[in-house]
C-alpha cells in the first residue's frame, strides 16, 4: 500500500495543506514545521507522484476523466467530448467509471493509481463536502461539478442556478401557472438537485406563482425510469400541472414516456422542459426543450486547465472556477421551434491558493 | 519507441506466430528458428510485457477496455456492463475511446500504453480482415464484434444474420410486405452492417417476399441523425413501405423521429424494428422495438475471458469464439406489449491455438 500524502500529515502531526505547501515548495513555512515534515515524508517513504513533478522526463501522454455513469447520456457525451479536446492537444484520455461509490470516488483520489496518467478530471457523486481534505492531492485535478467547492483544484461547474430560474421563468413566460419540477431530493443542500430546484424556487417566485409542494417531485437517481415512475406518480395523484421542469434530460425523457403512457398531450396540456442538452433530446417525439449547461465548454475548458496544471512551472497558479454561458433551448415539447430563446452568462474566477501557514 | 514483436519478426525474418510461439513457451519449434528469435530477441532489447508474464508479482488489477463511440448509447452501456462484471471480480476497468480511427485503433493493440493493464478487451471499428497480424499480441486480448474473425485471441461476437433474419420475419409475421432497411452500407462485405443485411435477405426470402433496393437505404455511421436523415430519404421519394428495420437503435430512435416529423403513425402505417436493445429503446415514444443481442452477456464473458487469460499459466488454452443467445423484443413500435417473440440461440466454439512451426 503506497504511502500518501495523509499519512504524512498524521505522522508529522499537521494538516494536509501543510504537506502539500511543503511539498510544492512554498515559501512561507516555519523551517520547524517544514522539518518535521520533511522527517515524516522520510520515515514513511512517501514518494511525490512522478508524473506531477519530473515534468519534462515523466509525462505518460495521459489524462485520466472519472465519472458516476457511461450509461446516462451526459456522462457518455461529456467523456466524448473531453476526448476530443484532449485529442486535438495530442493527449489521450482514459477514462474510469465510479458508479458514485464513496470507495470508488476516494480510490479515484488517493493515488494509488495516479501514476498511470500525468492528470485528472473528476466529476464526484458520492463525495461532498465533508470530505474536502480527500482533495488536498499531490497531482494536476480539476474537479467538475456541484458536489465539492473550494477545494484546492481548479472547477469547472454549471450556472445551475440561475439557469433552472430561467427555465421556470421561460414557462411561465409560455403562460404555464403549474409548473411541476421532477427530480427533487428531499433533505439535500448540496449538489445539482438543490441547486437546480433553488433556482425553480426563484423562477417560481421571480414570476408572481405559488411554490406548491404537491408539484416537486422527489426521483431517486436521475435516470428515465425514475423520471417515467416519478412523472406516473404526480399524474396518478391528479394533481393539476401545465408543465414540468424535469432536472435532467433522463428524467424529461422518461416523464415523456409517461406522459404518453397516460395519453397527455405534450406540450399541448403539459409542456416539458429538461436540463444538460444530451443529443438525444433532439430526436425525442417530440423534440425535447432543455438548458445547454455549455457540455462542450466544460470540456474544452477541463482539458485546457489540467493540461496547463501539468505544464506548470515555479510557484502554483491560484486555482480558478469557471462557468459557461448556459442558453434555454425551445424545442416541439414547449411548443417552440429550436432556437436559443435565452442565455445565461458565465465566468471565471480566481480562487487563491491556500498558503495559510502550520 | 518501444520494440514490439513486429521488429523482432522482421529482425528474424519469422512471422510473427513464430516470435509469439518462441515467447509463449510452445514445444514445436525447430531450434534455429528459435535461436534466430532470441538472437533478435537481445539484438533489439524486446521486453517481453511484464504484466502478462510475471503473473503472480506484477498485477495493475486493471483492464482496458477500448471501443469505437462512448456516445453511442450501445458502447456506453456495455462499458458499464463490462464495468460491473469487472467490479464483481475484483477488477478496475479503464476504458479508451478509438473514435474509430485507425491510427488509435492501431496504437489500442501496438503495446506502447499496454503495461498499464493486464489485458485488453477491444471492439475495432476501424481495423478489418486485412489487418489480422496486428492482433498477434503478448497480452491477454478479448475481441469483440464483426470486424475480425479468426484472429488468435478469444471473440465474442454476435448472432448478426440469424438475428436480423429473425427481426425480418417476425415483421413479415405481423403482415408487413414492404420492409425497408435502414443502415446498409453498399459495397462493405465484413462488420454488422453486412451481416445485418444478409439476415435481413435471408429473412425476406424466407417470408417468401422480393427483395427490392429501393427498400434498402444506406447511412452512414449509425447514429441518431444519420437514421433521421435516411428515413427522411425514403420517405421523400414516395417508396411505399409498411414496416422499417433500422440496423441499429440509434438509426431507428432517429427514424422514429423522421416519421414523427412527416406525420407517419408508427406503428398504424409503419411498424418498426431496432437492433441492441439498449436502455433508451424502452422509454422511446412509443417504445422501440429491438433486436437483444445479449448485451450483459456479451460483458461478462469478455471479462471471464480476459480474466481467464490473465490468470493463466503453462501451455495456453485454445482461444473461444462465443455468441450468446440473442432474443426480439416486441414493443409498441410493432403494435406489441414488450415481451420476448423470438429467440436465437447462440454458442462457443473452440479454436485450435495456432502451433504451425517455422
Amino acid at each position: 500500500m503506497a504511502v500518501t500524502m495523509h499519512d504524512v500529515a498524521q505522522r508529522a502531526g499537521v494538516s494536509i495543506k501543510t504537506v502539500s505547501n511543503v511539498v510544492n515548495g512554498y515559501p512561507y513555512i516555519r523551517p520547524a514545521t517544514r522539518e518535521r515534515v520533511e522527517a515524516a515524508i522520510a520515515e514513511l517513504g512517501y514518494r511525490v507522484n512522478v508524473s506531477a513533478r519530473n515534468l519534462r522526463t515523466r509525462r505518460t501522454g495521459l489524462v485520466t476523466l472519472a465519472v458516476p455513469e457511461l450509461s446516462l447520456p451526459y456522462f457518455a457525451q461529456l467523456a466524448d467530448a473531453v476526448m476530443s479536446a484532449a485529442d486535438a492537444a495530442g493527449w489521450t484520455v482514459l477514462i474510469e467509471q465510479t458508479s458514485a461509490s464513496r470507495e470508488r470516488e476516494t480510490e479515484v483520489l488517493s493515488g494509488r493509481r495516479r501514476h498511470l496518467t500525468d492528470g485528472l478530471i473528476f466529476s464526484p457523486l458520492a463525495l461532498g463536502p465533508d470530505d474536502i481534505d480527500l482533495f488536498t492531492v499531490d497531482f494536476p485535478l480539476v474537479v467538475l461539478g456541484e458536489r465539492v467547492f473550494g477545494a484546492p483544484a481548479d472547477h469547472v461547474t454549471m450556472n445551475n442556478v440561475a439557469a433552472a430560474k430561467a427555465a421556470t421563468l421561460h414557462l411561465a413566460s409560455l403562460g404555464r401557472r403549474r409548473i411541476a419540477v421532477v427530480g427533487a431530493h428531499a433533505g439535500q443542500e448540496v449538489g445539482s438537485a438543490a441547486l437546480r430546484t433553488e433556482g425553480y424556487r426563484q423562477g417560481l417566485a421571480e414570476a408572481g406563482l405559488p411554490y406548491d409542494p404537491a408539484l416537486v417531485v422527489e426521483a431517486g437517481p436521475w435516470h428515465r425510469s425514475t423520471g417515467a415512475e416519478a412523472m406516473a406518480r404526480l399524474l396518478d395523484a391528479g394533481v393539476e400541472v401545465d408543465a414540468v421542469f424535469a432536472l435532467n434530460d433522463a428524467l424529461a425523457l422518461g416523464a415523456l414516456h409517461a406522459l404518453h403512457a397516460h395519453r397527455v398531450d405534450v406540450p399541448g396540456e403539459v409542456a416539458l422542459m429538461g436540463f444538460d442538452d444530451v443529443d438525444d433530446a433532439r430526436f425525442a417525439v417530440p423534440a425535447l426543450s432543455s438548458v445547454d449547461p455549455g457540455r462542450d465548454q466544460i470540456a474544452q475548458t477541463a482539458v485546457d486547465l489540467v493540461l496547463q496544471r501539468i505544464g506548470a512551472s515555479g510557484d502554483p497558479a491560484p486555482f480558478r472556477r469557471v462557468v459557461p454561458d448556459s442558453r434555454i433551448v425551445g424545442r416541439e415539447s414547449t411548443g417552440e421551434d429550436g432556437s436559443v430563446v435565452g442565455v445565461q452568462p458565465g465566468g471565471t474566477e480566481l480562487v487563491a491558493a491556500d498558503l495559510t501557514v502550520a
